[in-house]
Parts: structure tokens; sequence; C-alpha cells
């Protein structure tokens, strides 16, 4: 049997939608299991070098869901390709447990439904908030119920585009989160939520006007912009070359801009943004991907 | 010339969309204003008394336009008809201002954008979430940029109900209000903007699915409902006779439910919890309103 899983990137947040809003991209991981002699997992494209299997998160969603089933992790040979870069807020984490997840599940013939892939995938990364739209696709508002994962995906403005601003450094999540405060005033919350839930009101009636405002974040972006060097520089060119509004992408150093004209211009900006604070950084335009994890079995 | 304006009760917050969410209901304060040989005010069905006129809404609504224009305020009967109660959360006062800067609007023969009006009538309420629904109608989603009022209006399942259960009581928005913490922790944060978020998703999708979890209310509610004798009952009994979820309206103290089926069963199982703690109430079952303000002119 061969089982091929291609699982999109995600940017999450979305500026006010703290680890609630995502929206999947077009960049993807594919993963493929097939039956083998033996036991291997092999790097291939985009991949610097091997991760060990005890940080393997494909492996880890895998084997959660064939301990789940209450089956032995069978005897394959497991194949990665990614153009998804690790630790620069895309998602890459939860693309490797959702890629995990499915392969595993439909390895054993589906036997768990999309809803419990997720609740086990969110299980694993602890946030829905990339996990949902690396599962769904499109643009997505998770909500949490103890350990359950409830979701309604949008499919945005088709003329969209993320021009992603992808620097050559890394940023841990777990630092990003780090530095972040734990309190809120009421003043906060509201401007906080207001803003939210008017960016999912644009998403959903496709009237993009306000974004600059409605992804204006106060919660995570404060704090971890002084993470990102360029991060000021590199939203300022956004805006000024047309985007419709420029925020980290998840927990960073990754800026992303939304934009339906003027992209090549806007891709350039971000990029001089960098540049200018000695920064090389890899600036795409991307699409919505609105498929979420795909699933192909061959017999 | 006579005026004549409608405008809709509502209802704001939905639990979780804290100053942010609203929806138009189907009760509604009419306002007529005409040519009269001396300034006067008439209180019809309603009103329990004559409101002097520096504490009247609708006269300090239509005023701040007039000012607005440098005109001075005409000599009209000022006629009015509500079956809004005041003071129970169902928006009161926010039609009441909406109503006078709509009727000054229309009398100058509407020198003022939507835009501006509600931006008028939101800077003497304080707060958007009653006074978009009003102006507009529909379910609406009010984001503040300084003093800038913005909105997305969707217009819900046509099926929903809202049983709105009015205690014969009231309760100060000023009171409700106080009691209210000042201070919130990130997770709670992130917990009450997943909610908000999904409700937002869940009405725009019309899946309605998880509503008991996505109106559920961290911020004002704990504080609230001890001003709320019967809350408690009110709730479990709509829940419990088929209600997708229930919560304060507003400021409260009026409880409202939603539902598609089930309506009258809904209804007597709230009378019966306020009835169950000694409180007489009014449980109507109201129906969204999607034209808000609406206004005609005779000459």
């Amino acid at each position: 049997m061969k089982v091929t899983v291609k699982v999109p990137a995600s940017t999450a947040n979305i500026g006010s939608g703290v680890d609630c809003l995502g929206i999947g991209l077009s960049k993807y991981l594919t993963v493929v299991m097939e039956d083998s002699e033996q036991f291997e997992v092999i790097f291939k494209e985009g991949f610097s070098g091997e991760i060990p299997l005890q940080d393997n998160l494909v492996y880890e969603g895998a084997k959660r869901i064939f301990d789940k089933q209450g089956t032995e992790f069978p005897t394959v040979k497991i194949t990665m390709f990614t153009d998804i870069p690790g630790s620069r807020g895309l998602g890459s984490s939860a693309s490797a447990i959702v890629a995990g997840v499915y392969l595993a599940n439909a390895w054993l013939g589906e036997p768990f439904d999309e809803h419990v892939l997720i609740d086990e995938a969110t299980a694993i990364e602890g946030h829905p908030d990339n996990i949902v739209p690396c599962a769904v696709g499109g643009f997505t508002i998770a909500m949490m119920d103890k350990d359950d994962v409830h979701y309604h995906k949008i499919v945005p403005n088709r003329d969209l585009r993320f021009v992603t601003a992808i620097p050559d450094y890394e940023l841990s999540t777990k630092l990003a989160r780090s530095v972040v405060p734990t309190d809120f005033s009421r003043a906060d919350l509201v401007v906080q939520l207001q803003r939210a839930c008017f960016l999912v009101g644009a998403i959903a009636s496709g009237d993009l006007r306000q974004l600059d405002i409605s992804t204006k974040d106060l919660v995570f972006t404060p704090a971890r912009k002084t993470l990102i060097p360029g991060f000021d520089d590199v939203t300022e060119n956004a805006t000024n070359a047309g985007a419709m509004c420029a925020m980290i992408s998840g927990a960073g150093p990754t800026i992303i801009a939304f934009a339906v004209d003027n992209v090549e211009q806007i891709r350039q900006a971000m990029e001089d943004g960098f540049t200018k604070n000695n920064i090389n950084s890899n600036v795409e335009i991307l699409k919505v991907d609105t498929k979420g994890a795909i699933v192909i079995v061959e017999r």
C-alpha cells in the first residue's frame, strides 16, 4: 500500500485573531508512506537534514492515530518533501502533525472522522489556529471547548494574495510566546475582540475595507515585534506599496501582507524593508489553499 | 413637513461578543416630527410618563444633528410611540438616539450619510453595539477606530426566533457595567475571542451548532448575573426546553434565547423560571429586524 498526503502551510492569528483565526496558504508538505522491508524515514527537498524520530512530528502525528486504533506502527518507508520552512511562523509543525494523522488514518482505512483527526492533531500542537486551516484550508475560525475543536471555514475572496516575507533566521514559537503579557485590561479585550470579529465579518462578506485596523493586534505583536528586526520597516513598506494590511505570520518572524493589486511592488518593498535591516529574506506571493489536507491511497 | 421614523429594539453582546455584536429585534420605537405652532413633545403608547427634555434621548439625538448642521432646532411637535421597554437591556436608549439623528437628518434633507449618523449616535451612547443594529438591522459586528464606527451586517437564518423574557424590574446599564472586572488573563481573552469569532462564523454560514458554547461569556455575565435574580433558572429552563442558547440581553435584566423550534415551550419555560423566583415577566417571541431605522417624509 502507498498513501500520499499533501498539506498546506498556514498563517495563524491574522493579527487580532489570536490563537483562533488562520488561513491555509499555497506552500506544501508532501509525505509518502509505503510498505517496505524495513522502517525508514527519508528527507528529500526542503529539509536541511534528518529529524530524529523523537522530534519528528509526522511520525508523532501518525503514531497517535495508530495508538488510538490500538495498532502497531507498520513497517513502512516514509518519504517527505516540503517547501514550508521551519520555525518561521508558517505552520510547519502543524503541517507535519496533520500530515501524520491523515496518513495513519488513511493507512487504517479511515476509521476516524475529520473532527477526531483535528482534535488529535491539536492535542499534540497545543493550539488549533494552524491545525485547522492546514486540515481544511480556507480562512478558519477555531474554537476550543475543553479538548474539542470546533471550526467554521470561509473561502475568502479569490483575488486575495498573501505577500509573505520570510527572513533567513528562525524564531522559536516557545520564545515568541514567552515574551507576551499574561494580563490585559477589559478595554483592550474589547478592542481586540471587536477587531477580530470585524475581520471575520470582512472575510465572510468579501468587504475587505478596514483590514489595516481590524488586523491590528494588541496581544502578541507589541512584545513579539521586538524579536523581529525589520518588523516596522517591512510592514510600513508593505502598506505604503498598497497592501491592505501587514502583520506577523503566526509566531513570526515571517511578515505577511494582504493585497489584491500591486503585489509585485509590495513584494519588492517588503524585501527592501528586511534588506534595510541587513536581513536577507525570501518574499513569496501566495494564494489561499482551499482544500487543506488531501490524501491519495494506492493499493 | 412631517417626518416619521421607526427604529427597532436590539440585543447587544450576544453573550461573548462584548461591546461588539448586536441583533436588531422586532419591537419598535416610532417617532413623528411635524411642523407646529409651538414646540411640544407628546408621549403616547409605551411610555409610563413624560421624559424631561434634558433626559430625552430622541431630542438629544436630533439636536446633535441640527447643531452639526448649524441649524436651530425647529418648532415642531414630536410624538412618540414605543413597545421597547426601558432599562431592560433591549436597546431603548440606542433606539431613542438613533430615532433622533435619523429624524433630524431627514428633516434637513439628508445632509449626512449613514456612517455619520452612526458615529454621532455612538458618540452619545458611548458604545456601538446597540446603535449599529438599531440603525441598520440584522446581525451586526461593530468596531471602533477612535471615534469612527465601522460595521459589517449579516442577515441571519430567517427561521431564527428570539425568545425574550423581560422581567418586571429595571436594571441600569451603569450599575450593570460597574460590577464587571477590569482585568482579564490572556487565557480568558483568547477563550472569549474564539467564542465571539466562532459566533460570527456561525451566523455568517448559517451553521448554528455550538451556539451554547460560542455565546458563553466570561466578561460581563459572571458578575452581572448576580444582579439578575432568576438568571440560572431562566437560562437553564430555556436550553432544557430546546433553545440553542440563552443569555443576558445587553446589560440585562432581560434574558434572550435563540431557537428555531419549540419556541412556545421555550417561552413558557422561561416565564416559569422567573415565576419560580417570584418575578413576573413578559416573554415574547421576536424575529430579527432586517431593515434598521426606516424613515418616511411627507411634505
